[in-house]
């Protein structure tokens, strides 16, 4: 019997390849700087595994994601040539993942399921992060856990598995939501739930993985309102 | 310049004196075990802060509020004689302090202030417990800090500057609001802003302390209506 969902954000909740190079473009109208925003959105995505990793491995001691996205946003500009942004222009584009957009089925999907569930994010987004994106997009977390609740990233087991000892639940109790396979096996691995969500363009028109469940994923559906259907199914 | 306000939440927020009398009333007519109520609710309150005091002094290694509350309510049905309650009726009892009824002004108080706030629990009352009140009474919180989230309980210093900390904020950029001048004033002690609301009978008609602000707190209003109104005035 599942009691709580915790979600996956990036990608799963809010579409942050849109967001961010709608941010850049909004940017460059302000600043007269351009750049290859999509480029730059897509090499910041792929930064993003491998800088986690780092902490992941203990090669470098607990940052939070601010601080990766932001040594990483630094590389890209002088990789891709993009020059004349000042310190301030740095800082705001960095904090455009504090202000993604979610995908247009998350407010009404998670409004249903919070009428039944304990609702929850868990993402490797700051605490501050997770809760400025909430207040600014209406998102109606029970509950924000973070990579930095528990200074671990997903996906070690400390996240999945923290979240649902605050939670005062078993990890059966407790089923993940993602678009991603690769996070949801993970959360299987350590004996929660786990819920499927397509998101097929995230990565952009050409995406050419994560549009299908793994065979081993408990529940899949096509948006968060298909999600609620689904679980009132599976969740007897 | 405030950006965040945390609230304490028992008598703060939620009215607990006249919510757990009204609990053991329920569970009075569901067993048809009688038993001075009141009394018991006024013992068991009295032993929070002693009951907390072993952990905060190293006398015991960190245990939540639920096991606390648990511990005293046992003891305290030994000492009034009251007997016959199950093992379920004495969790379903400690667990009255999950569901406690806020004071009239709050869900429309906190839904003014959060419209211009970050607005955030720092409680000493589990993550769980505040995440199960707040889905219950609607308490739109931003953030749920708790003792727990710190492994320290109120009035430790970890507790009011780490909520700080999660938010990113500066100590002075982060207000308490509370009923109880003792909590203000460790608060301000460490740097923060502080707001005193009067509840002049949370502790039952008798009450003849936290009638009034002590002078060095910051803003003083009798409800979160009022408080949204003072607000507005001091933080320019």
């Amino acid at each position: 019997m599942i009691k709580a969902l915790i979600f996956d954000v990036f990608g799963t909740v809010v579409d942050w390849r849109t967001s961010v190079i709608e941010e850049c473009i909004s940017l460059e109208k302000h600043t007269g700087i351009s750049g290859d925003w999509e480029k730059l959105t897509d090499m910041w995505r792929q930064n993003y595994m491998p800088s986690m990793d780092k902490v992941r491995n203990g090669k470098r001691k607990w940052v939070n994601l601010d601080t990766l996205h932001k040594e990483s946003l630094i590389n890209i500009l002088k990789e891709l040539n993009i020059t004349g942004l000042t310190d301030e222009n740095i800082d705001h584009l960095n904090k455009s993942w504090h202000r993604l957009k979610p995908w247009s089925d998350v407010v009404e999907g998670l409004n249903l399921l919070k009428s039944k569930y304990s609702i929850s994010t868990l993402s490797n987004g700051g605490i501050d992060l997770l809760s400025n994106m909430a207040k600014k997009q209406n998102l109606p977390w029970d509950n924000i856990f973070s990579a930095e609740t528990f200074l671990h990233y997903k996906p070690d087991p400390e996240t999945y598995l923290g979240a649902a000892k605050i939670l005062k639940l078993l990890p059966e109790e407790v089923m993940l939501v993602a678009a991603h396979n690769q996070d949801l096996l993970a959360a299987k691995k350590y004996g929660l739930k786990t819920a499927f969500v397509l998101r097929s363009n995230e990565y952009g028109p050409n995406q050419d993985f994560d549009l299908e469940a793994d065979e081993k994923i408990d529940v899949s559906a096509s948006n968060f309102i298909e999600l609620f259907d689904k679980l009132n199914s599976y969740n007897i």
